[in-house]
């Protein structure tokens, strides 16, 4: 675990870390307590080892994992720079996999991460900050909405 | 320019290449030729060079560059593989900047091209492929449709 940065929230200071193995089972734990996602995640950790693994090794990913002052798992995104040819040659900040544990919603913890997240970005070279949500979150559009985003797009999924 | 395939399509054969600094005049030209791209692309090449620069550095990228019989480019498109926690661990094939010359469209280029690109990515370990178009783009979103994907997302955007 890395310290990357405090955010300072009315609740209490809440950590900003570079996921590491340690973190995993608390993390899929975060991703399965989820609508969409307890449908999708699984009980083995083998394959999210691997798969943080693989972001580890390439300096283009930072999964965060932020934690609360009892050391306590409370939120969690992936960010990712991806360089593109279009929009001028722009450096895109891809957001992947944004959860914030439900007890702690609504205490501006969302909102503290995603700034800090394009915080980031923009410090790296991004011009752009892009993700994509379900269309049935529309908690998470509203979030997105206020945090000045522009739902400008459709995202399509295919299975391989 | 690597090759990397050749499409067979009944207007004749379409070689695929990694794209390379050689290719990236035509590449943005190709961009521009679009009713979006042309607000958004720019004449001076040296930050789209740059852009290349950082796509190639990082294996987790490959940019196509198709070109027909006569060495004219005619489709591109930017993959990516990304590792992710959620949905099992799963390895995410993000597709960016789709295109496709005006005057091969409906010679099932895109249709090729695509499925190239999504057989490129289960060869590299990916089981779901992500992309998102302009909600503006009707005759992209019925090409995604008939391809398999599902708009199942909302794309939201944010400039930095």
């Amino acid at each position: 675990m890395t310290l990357l940065d405090t955010l300072d929230l009315p609740d209490g200071p809440v950590a900003l870390h570079r996921a590491a193995a340690a973190d995993l089972p608390e993390l899929v734990a975060l991703l399965a307590d989820d609508v969409l996602g307890r449908e999708r995640e699984a009980a083995d950790l083998a394959p999210y080892a691997r798969a943080l693994e693989a972001i580890d090794r390439d300096p283009a990913h930072l999964l965060l994992a932020a934690r609360d002052g009892h050391g306590d798992l409370v939120a969690t995104a992936q960010l990712t720079l991806l360089p593109s040819l279009s929009r001028g040659g722009a450096m895109r900040l891809q957001i992947e996999a944004v959860r914030v544990a439900g007890r702690t919603r609504g205490g501006g913890l969302g909102t503290a991460l995603m700034t800090w997240a394009l915080d980031w970005g923009r410090e790296h070279g991004a011009s752009l900050a892009q993700l994509t949500t379900d269309r049935s979150r529309e908690d998470a559009h509203r979030f997105y909405d206020r945090l000045g985003f522009t739902p400008s797009h459709l995202g399509f999924k295919l299975t391989l």
